[in-house]
């Protein structure tokens, strides 16, 4: 009907970016196989020649260019108080700026306002695509938000995010490492200090947790749950570490709880490893500003997160329906770990 | 011309919440004088009844609704790592979330990506306000925001933010408070750990700790300009602590290099604070969480954060255009600062 407007086409983007189509396609779907200085440049033509993906271009359309929902169901205090999500939205960050696209974040009180909040996010073409965290067991965002043809990416085990593409790290082989790792240096009486009960990956670490303990003879009981803050890790670590049979060794689900762990043990005269063992989780940089630096499961929360961003890309596009497994925390031994020093009273 | 359908009014919500009108103003202001309680009441029955007051509906109309913008220039990877970003943006979410608001949240290279990006924003009716951060002296982002008419709030110093309603806290004080404390208990070599030499609340630090020290006798040239990472922190410290007449005191910019700054005072077999007096500014909970505890320059940024976002409400609805000073960060002093042991040197 209207007179055909020259259209720009990945050829155009290839052409002026002095690079094959092929190039365009692998930078623009996060692949391997384009520098970093080419993929940057790549973007930069791109965004000079308005030239978008089809899949993108087609799934966004009439929805706000590029905008991603995030809701957080935790307290805003909270939530500033933990270096987990920061880091894992920096690293969504980070490939979303590559993109053009910005991430809409919202802290809601429930899960029924997360709910309600996507329902009205999508129908109002505000967003195109969401990422979906803190998974529960039996989680009641599942029908509703698959209903809603949301394109989403769940971060959490495949057997809790009902079918929706996720992306999620090993947490019960990490727990069952890091018991096995303290046994091996001759712990009898480990404790965890891990998350809310209701949560699926803190419920999966408490499970492999205990039935590692289970199968190595030793008592896998000594576990508190707490909503991931420092100051309950350091409640947690005082009563233990009041206990008759106090434990030598504490794995904690996240590092600002191990780091608050740490000075619990400094305020009541015990030596790090020697009186007590401390692992951390998570691995944020606090693990290494600490003397002594606390031993951790390490993984790469940045990258975990970039990794959530690309795959929610993939989504959009329609190159991704299956679960994305990113690596599983790796022991990462410092400082804060050896052999418990007495071992009496097992 | 359309028949009128019955018109929610500020009276309905009051009397549905059983409270005044003034009451509901309040809470929708943010003012004292409505109980929390009070206040989440009101806002539910204005949510059921889908009233907003008149003058956030009117400016928001035909925008996104209650999107607010936030730009960061500064890299993804160190964003994750400090604890100041976290809490800001939790305290502003605490307030989005009560107005049904949310952040919509954009890293950037540069600020000349900024500008583009807001225009891009406004234009297209994405975001009805904005939440400026990171002023630099002579700010290029002033003249062309302003232009474009953006409902803006200004975090920093009235003198660097050209006009925009900014919300600023007293560094130079608080700056000048450190130094006169840390003399008070005898140092006299003090050194200053700070954020880079461009922003402007750092050269605002930078300036009122080397007038101090100067006013006092002292040589206020002992200064390191970081990007605020705690290996930075660390570096610095050990800069510092090598040097032939090292300080007996360290001021820190914000507290994650305070904590580096602690673990390379332990690991060089320094006392702290006999041997190094360490300060940290911010004050997370980090600070707690150490041992000894860090003193610290304490404000509460969380607060901070929901301080902008209630002025940027009253920006958009047209009750505020002036400067919001939040209260100064004051001295917490805990372990981490005392007498220096020998005062030889000086």
């Amino acid at each position: 009907m209207s007179a055909r407007a020259p259209r720009v086409t990945i050829n155009d983007v290839a052409s002026r970016a002095g690079v094959s189509k092929g190039a365009v396609s692998m930078a623009f779907n996060d692949r391997p196989g384009v520098s970093r200085a080419t993929r940057e440049r790549i973007f930069e033509v791109a965004r000079e020649l308005g030239w978008a993906p089809h899949h993108t271009a087609r799934s966004l359309s009439g929805r706000r260019a590029g905008i991603v929902g995030l809701a957080i169901c935790r307290p805003a205090r909270l939530l500033g108080l933990e270096p987990f999500y920061m880091e894992f939205i920096s690293g969504i960050e980070s490939v979303l700026t590559e993109r053009g696209c910005s991430l809409l974040l919202r802290l809601v009180r429930d899960l029924d306002e997360e709910i309600a909040l996507y329902e009205e996010w999508w129908r109002s073409k505000t967003i195109g695509g969401a990422i979906l965290v803190d998974f529960q067991q039996e989680d009641p965002r599942v029908a509703p938000l698959r209903a809603l043809g949301l394109p989403a990416v769940a971060v959490g085990h495949p057997s809790l995010t009902g079918g929706f593409p996720s992306v999620w790290t090993d947490d019960a082989t990490a727990a069952a490492d890091a018991v096995r790792y303290l046994a091996a240096l001759g712990h009898r009486r480990i404790a965890r200090v891990g998350g809310p009960a209701g949560l699926g990956h803190s419920a999966i670490r408490a499970r492999a947790f205990e039935a590692t303990m289970a199968e190595l003879g030793l008592d896998g009981r000594r576990q508190v749950s707490t909503r991931f803050a420092g100051e309950e890790g350091a409640r947690a670590t005082r009563g233990l570490l009041l206990a008759r049979d106090r434990p030598t060794a504490i794995v904690y689900d996240n590092d600002i709880m191990a780091v608050a762990g740490a000075a619990v043990a400094a305020e009541m005269g015990l030596v790090v490893p020697d009186d007590v063992s401390l692992l951390a989780w998570d691995d944020s940089q606090l693990c290494r500003l600490t003397h002594p630096p606390l031993s951790a499961l390490s993984h790469d929360v940045h990258r975990f997160g970039a990794e959530v961003a690309r795959a929610l890309f993939e989504v959009i596009e329609g190159t991704r329906s299956g679960a994305l497994q990113v690596p599983t925390p790796s022991l990462a031994p410092r400082g804060s770990t050896g052999p418990p020093r007495s071992r009496t009273g097992t």
